[in-house]
């Protein structure tokens, strides 16, 4: 899952949350576990363990709850992927189908809230009362996000819209991720603050970053189709920047209007490409990791400090 | 909402019971606070929060808290019928249309979320792991209950499945409902078992009853279709007492295979209210209801212990 030098050392704990979310699977319908661990075993980065992971570690907290912390957070993200991946009717999802592609509406619904349930059990064991609100607040968050989405007219977003909706969509969760580690950790109060913003800003690039993708990365690599963001009438930060150099394009006002075609949109992605707006895009990425970095600053020196500073470098480097 | 002599003292509380379910949708998008509302305000009988503050009443749980842990009850309740419904792609319920019946599944999906997520944030700012984790275990019941139904094979049940599946369906939020109470109250801990197991019991009436209006009420009083389980493919108790008596019936066999038509099912309907059955089942619910009032023997003598006596008749007495 990870082939990156700086975080082979997390190989193990990698594992045991894998295992701890797979032993949420037994005990139920077979059909359920079936999806259940199809879901959990089709190639996430599990990129939001890998935060708690290091953001606990450096502050000492037990392996055993960093585990479970790592396994809910996964998992609450996995149930809002299979509701939304419903709701986008997408039918595919990092290069695999999606369970809405060949299960029913019924199903999908019900396997995201066992898998919420089954997240939500995980978190209230930790007995830790201010991380269990905040595990609720991020789910509020999350589909308050989409739900904005779904109600949401067409029109080209401000910068702060896009910034309000990443934040909603992914932000919450990484802050989720570095907060509640810091938060079950022994360390002292004062890094609960600076590992949530830590988390946020990581979030915040990790977003761009995947959005970038959707218009440079190709179907294999990214595991959906290319544009689908725009496609599907959301545009993003690079749509966004384009928009405010040509705010009379008329392909991008298609695109929004929703009366593009398939080669208006198939035009409008090289057209963007090909304005520079995308390197202007991952600088903004590049600003949040470098921002990320700066909130470690009076954390302790350790292996896992390093690889926290590394990630956002990685994360932007990823698949580009 | 309540209109018994021996509960209208609890009618104040209600009262704050429901401004605390609206209070949650404040600050969202109007087209989800209006769902929410509507979701909110269409005629529940509060049969949980009731069994709440009784219980909490009974064992001198803060008010404040009570209200907290009755809505979050309630709404978790109503966040499972929300995707209950359109699961089902029920159009009626409590005799007014779903929200499935003129929504898109997205909006009924994110807004059964979004109810769920307000339900988690208001259970964990109870501030007490064990509830919370009741509360997360419940979800995780009922939710299994839900799939086992969906997945499971159309032939008539045993008792023992169907004591089972209204177990996870309704018992084990009654059992919440009165087992949280208990938790959050100064009480002694010997009263956290029996409380748990009074609500089971009362949980385990009430369906009961739910499942026997479904033969003999009609329409306008229930609030959705005569028979609908049975339309359904959902046997229920007095289907079950019925193929006992009458293995071999045609109807019966025809509906439980999904070949009935719609006068098949009138026609078993028909002969499940002249079979004797009903009395039988009622007979059931009275025993449940009986088993209640003898888990409460240690619990100090009060009016709410007197109400909670009298709520199992009331809840077998109510629409028949």
């Amino acid at each position: 899952m990870i082939n990156v030098g700086f975080l082979t050392y997390l190989e193990d704990r990698l594992i045991k949350v894998d295992q701890k979310m797979m032993s949420r699977s037994a005990g139920y319908h077979p059909d359920l576990t079936s999806a259940f661990e199809h879901l959990m075993t089709s190639g996430g980065k599990r990129i939001r363990p890998i935060v708690t992971l290091l953001m606990g570690s450096l502050l000492d907290a037990e392996e055993e709850k960093l585990i479970s912390l790592s396994a809910s957070i996964e998992m609450l993200h996995t149930a809002t992927l299979v509701h939304d991946d419903l709701i986008d009717g997408a039918l595919l999802r990092r290069g695999n189908p999606t369970l809405n592609s060949h299960w029913t509406p019924a199903a999908t619904v019900l396997t995201g809230d066992h898998i919420f349930a089954q997240a939500a059990l995980l978190a209230a064991e930790l007995d830790n009362s201010e991380a269990m609100r905040l595990f609720a607040k991020t789910l509020s968050i999350i589909v308050n996000g989409e739900i904005s989405q779904l109600f949401g007219r067409s029109h080209l977003p401000t910068r702060d819209d896009y910034y309000r909706r990443i934040y909603e969509k992914t932000g919450s969760l990484f802050a989720l991720s570095a907060r509640a580690a810091a938060l079950i950790s022994p360390a002292d109060r004062k890094y609960i603050q600076p590992a949530e913003e830590y988390g946020k800003e990581i979030g915040k690039a990790f977003q761009i970053v995947d959005d970038v993708l959707d218009f440079t990365g190709d179907q294999v690599r990214v595991g959906k189709p290319v544009g689908n963001d725009l496609r599907q009438g959301t545009p993003t930060l690079p749509a966004i920047y384009y928009g405010e150099q040509f705010p009379e394009d008329e392909v991008l006002l298609a695109c929004l209007d929703g009366s593009a075609t398939n080669s208006d949109a198939d035009e409008l992605i090289q057209r963007i490409n090909q304005s520079g707006v995308i390197e202007k895009t991952l600088d903004e990425a590049r600003e949040c990791a470098e921002n990320a970095v700066h909130k470690l600053g009076d954390f302790p020196e350790s292996r896992e400090k390093d690889s926290l500073e590394k990630l956002g470098m990685y994360i932007i480097d990823r698949d580009l």
